[in-house]
């Protein structure tokens, strides 16, 4: 059952109410296939200007792009296990082969700042979920094509919001 | 089994591990009965400047003081119930009767900056645990007695580590 402060289109429509279930919250998959993202606290609709809390759902074999960000990013592993793949600055010009790290259920890391990541539901057996937390929103993204792909092509996606369509219908009650 | 990078009183003495496993982190309940507390990522010891993550478990009956401060604060209700106690400023010169809502497992609430709130868990059979997320670290708490005591007398506890025995530890190494 939706909220009913939520619209078809998993927008907000109006307030939300205070305390929220985060299973009647919306998702998608935001053009992701294998991914399911939940804004649980954000700045578009929850009014938040410091920090964002995303849960995010990767079905095995799934994986985030390899991307970096000046923001804080805080993960807390509730289910399932995979790898965080991370490029150390090393001053190169690209990131370079990545460490690879085993994450698993109840664990937590923070990504150093401006380091090249990606996390990947190496599992083939069972979804990874996990919470996720970033500071100053919206996030700044540079997007990397692979390890080997210079920090001057990465593709800048600024301000990046996953509801962004939420942003434009916004927008265009605004103008009405 | 703890982790080999923590001490006996608790205290980082090097490097953690880039990804931790919850479990093994030190939990305390810092003086306060029925709380444990676990930083999750913080900025004492994992050097994050802009967000904190802990995970507080609260035993039946356990709540925490009647408090404000101007970060924001996003709750994750991971297991068990209680009630949030939250007094909306209404620019008066003390908080007032607080509006009660309830909290239960798989919830999220963020605190409105400045507002005078409490957490309890109101539950007499479960525990509550929930995940705290807050921005710019260290918290200004401003600490009340009662919901009728005015803002000018709350007192200020700043900065407020959980782990401030280790700042202390931390600094007398520093001038060893
Ligand atoms: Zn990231
Ligand atoms: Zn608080």
């Amino acid at each position: 059952v939706l909220s009913t402060s939520v619209d078809a289109s998993g927008c907000s429509i109006k307030g939300f109410p205070l305390v929220r279930n985060i299973s009647e919250l919306p998702q998608d998959d935001y053009g992701r296939k294998g991914l399911s993202h939940i804004t649980v606290a954000g700045s578009l609709f929850h009014g938040l200007k410091e920090v964002e809390v995303w849960l995010q759902t990767f079905s095995p074999g799934t994986r985030t792009p390899i991307h970096r960000h000046s923001c804080e990013e805080v993960f807390v592993v509730l289910k399932g296990s995979g790898t965080l793949y991370l490029a150390p600055d090393m001053h190169r010009k690209y990131p370079g082969t990545p460490q690879e790290y085993s994450i698993f259920s109840n664990s937590t890391f923070s990504i150093p700042i401006n380091d090249a990541h990606q996390i990947w539901n190496t599992n083939q057996q069972e979804d990874l979920q996990v919470l996720v937390i970033i500071s100053r929103p919206p996030v700044k993204v540079f997007i990397y094509e692979d390890w080997s792909m210079p920090h001057t092509a990465a593709r800048l996606k600024y301000p990046y919001y996953w509801d962004e369509e939420c942003l434009q219908a916004t927008s265009d009650k605004d103008e009405l």
